[in-house]
């Protein structure tokens, strides 16, 4: 066991700064492990899913991907399906759901693949990531009115390969690509 | 060549609403590929940089880490160092100096894995990441009189497999990880 207590945080209050539709932000008032007090900015929001859509298709693993519009990096990415968890839904239900939305198919199997902070330093909430199998064709994408979204057939070396430049920009994609690999090596 | 004018928006107008030390919140409007304008949240805030320090030890790989607590998601985080860039430096020179900081050690070796966005829907600033090899010891950290970090020798394969659980709760440190095993794969 590595002892820790000499990096232990006491947080001692919260005061909300910001609000709007998707997220907050607040000061937090911390004591440091030496007794000293600072403020730090947090931005709280919903937990996050984000989903590993695989399919074999001629021979090679594919990933099924999306490319949309990003307002924070003025910029197209080609990045996993995933969104917001919305009130009283199970995480899966809206891993599940995201993926019908975005992508127009429907997840056989669903499984999880880890639980991470976005960014601890400053965020609160959760992303959970889950790896969609046996995928099944719907209808019809179920997108909201300000979303537009290409859903697109990848070969997984293209994406591993290409991660870090356009238009595999996304960290968070990144990170679930880091636990598809782990997952390969050591399934469960 | 994708056709993709049918995703692309138009940022019309900025509008800062929250300024705290270390980020800024604005509303930014954008017309939609449609025509319509819709508001959506922005957090602006200065490049980061996150350096893989690699070495060789007792015949395993291991990766240099650093074990602090986050106030975002209050607890403790196994992470890869790095930060925020400093005004006026380079993307690596600023990772040079937060390994330095938080590890004490010097990189013989960097070079770059690759950039993202931390997070594109919201965030507008960008995440650097650095492969460090050749590391020699220097006498001491060199932190802030708010940062209280433990560097720690980790076996590669433990932070793999790890990842996805605490203490490897960290996005942009499984981001990392999914470069450095591309990077191991084809190097360059």
């Amino acid at each position: 066991m590595v002892e820790t207590s000499h990096l232990i945080w006491k947080e001692e209050s919260r005061k909300e700064v910001y609000r709007s539709r998707v997220l907050s932000v607040r000061d937090t008032e911390c004591r440091s492990p030496e007794g000293v007090l600072r403020t730090f900015t947090v931005i709280d929001s919903s937990d996050w899913v984000i989903v590993v859509p695989v399919l074999e298709l001629e021979g090679k693993t594919r990933f099924l991907m999306v490319r949309q519009w990003r307002h924070g990096s003025q910029e197209l990415s080609l990045e996993f399906p995933g969104g917001v968890v919305e009130r009283g839904e199970t995480f899966e239900a809206g891993a599940a759901r995201e993926l019908a939305e975005e992508t127009a198919y429907r997840a056989g199997r669903l499984s999880k693949l880890g639980t991470m902070s976005p960014n601890p330093a400053i965020m609160s909430n959760r992303v959970h990531f889950y790896l969609a199998e046996d995928l099944v064709p719907l209808p019809d994408q179920n997108l909201d009115e300000d979303e537009f979204v290409d859903p697109e057939l990848v070969p997984a070396e293209e994406v591993l390969t290409g991660m870090g430049r356009p238009p595999y920009i996304h960290a968070l994609t990144a990170a679930a690509l880091a636990l598809y690999v782990r997952n390969e090596k050591s399934p469960g």
